[in-house]
């Protein structure tokens, strides 16, 4: 009998569709930290981002599904066997990345956070000027589903859209201009938003140098909801010191957790939210989660091609 | 010749907009705070908010073109003689207003006012479950432009909204349900969000009861961008500390200021904006409010119809 072992922090009704789609196999549910090396090595899926290093050599392993969108830490050469399918959880953090992303934009375009802290010292204080998104230009910097659905309510409310895509192609709906990734110096300088929804690749690391913040808007806001390393934190400390930005809003940073002593923490003009766009904050994530984990358990025991599998040489879903 | 006199804040282009469409015209340009009684008297056109008291009386006046939507100060009987056709800004907030709710919204659903309180205490801190607009029923209490452009905006955001009007009508296009005013305490307890854009009339002061705060959601947010005396500051402090809401996030109060010793200053759960999500934060608004002056100073001139004319006996648009 197949070993299927399941580490997301499931409820019952979860338990159920989950044991329905893996029919006639042993499946075991374990709290992902109170898995054991044996419950790995005897597993033929696992269903849960269980530490890396703990599925080094796993023979039986046919299908590492994992519950994430980064697949950064199973990517190193030889972790998994040939013979292992690794699939990602892209999609299921779509809503509530972009939201959030959304937020944090309405946020800055508002100054909605120094009105929090005037308000923190009881102060009835007009803090000027705002922006809107009617007409602004909002660079998506990594065209994947989330950032497509951050362009798709960022343009329902008014906004001119350029996409930055790796890879040529055609415009996606809802985009009103693509560039590629090399050719984003082009554009840098008309956004009025930049919002990086970059992952963690060989291209992407620090790719936010200081010479590319000289080269936005001093009015523009840059938003970094992808990969803390996608900027370096000195680096943006100082963008927004020396005004080369007006404002910033990151939900990741570099390193994780920031530093308590880090600068940046009391830098008036940006928003940090501690990596918690994604996660189960919002309940219908982890839905998307099951349905993914189903849909592949199926597709696995009917022999099908997977959902979601991922690419070693890019990292991205494939 | 006739004299218009305008107290806006204008710059040379719009001067030379109004000197257009007043062709003809005596027109006079003063900042508000300068204008002498004599200058109002004299006037048979006024743009702008001039001190209602300065304005009793004046016989010669024609037209009184304010530069808000509110136009309560301006209805006490006898104020304005018979002769005299008030006209308020209605449609120039519609922007800046809706998408400052949209905002503080999106704020309370994403504990955003909460991650900056901790990131002001240089924390690394999860502050849990968030919520999202997808699937959230919004009640929409005031079905006036601004309302109207809040519903677009959270509709294209995946919300089901219940318009609340004081008239009974056709359901406009945007809204899933409507309702009258006075059945809102049928739909109150379905809503996961109440945003308030009622204005201040007899039948608008001290809406939001008590009774009404325990007929919604434990979960529910309250954004209240209309008036501030639709709500007790009491009322409210207490509906939040009772938990009979979750969060609140208002651009008006009562009384204006809020005091700095009211505890609805640092009660953690309401984001408190000094009354700004109108006024000329968003340069847009004042280029709407020009394009309306210009236009009812050319409907004057022909002696055509007015756009947004006042009704006296509801303080509403006609």
């Amino acid at each position: 009998m197949k070993n299927v072992l399941v580490t997301l922090p499931v409820k019952e009704t979860h338990q159920s569709r989950i044991c329905e789609a893996a029919q006639g196999c042993n499946v075991l549910f374990v709290p992902g930290r109170e898995v054991t090396e044996e419950q790995v090595s005897e597993a033929n899926v696992i269903i849960g981002n269980v530490p890396a290093k703990m599925i080094r050599g796993s023979e039986h392993l046919e299908l590492l599904q994992l519950e994430s969108a980064g697949a950064d830490a199973y990517l190193a050469p030889g972790l998994l066997s040939e013979s292992t399918v690794l699939c990602n959880a892209t999609g299921a953090y779509n809503r509530t990345v972009s939201e959030h992303a959304v937020a944090l934009t309405l946020m800055l375009m508002k100054k909605l956070h120094l009105y929090r802290d005037v308000q923190k010292k009881s102060l009835w204080k007009d803090c000027g000027t705002v922006s809107s998104p009617v007409g602004s230009v909002v660079l998506v910097v990594g065209l994947g589903e989330i950032g497509l659905q951050y362009a798709r309510i960022m343009k329902a409310m008014g906004a001119y859209i350029i996409g930055v895509k790796r890879r040529p192609g055609s415009c996606p709906d809802g985009i009103d201009e693509l560039v590629q990734t090399d050719e984003v110096d082009s554009v840098l300088p008309r956004a009025d938003v930049v919002f990086s929804i970059l992952p963690s690749t060989k291209g992407t690391v620090h790719f936010y140098t200081s010479e590319r913040f000289c080269l936005m808007k001093k009015s523009a806001l840059f938003i970094n909801c992808g990969r803390g390393n996608a900027v370096e934190s000195d680096v943006l400390l100082k963008a927004l010191q020396d005004g080369e930005i007006s404002g910033a809003a990151v939900d990741v940073t570099e390193p994780e957790p920031l530093p308590a002593d880090h600068p940046l923490w009391l830098q008036e003009n940006i928003v940090i939210t501690p990596h918690v766009a994604g996660g189960y904050h919002l309940p219908h994530t982890f839905e998307c989660i099951v349905d993914i984990a189903c849909e592949n358990l199926a597709h696995w025991l009917k022999g099908e091609e997977y959902r979601n599998v991922v690419d070693f040489e890019t990292g991205y879903k494939r």
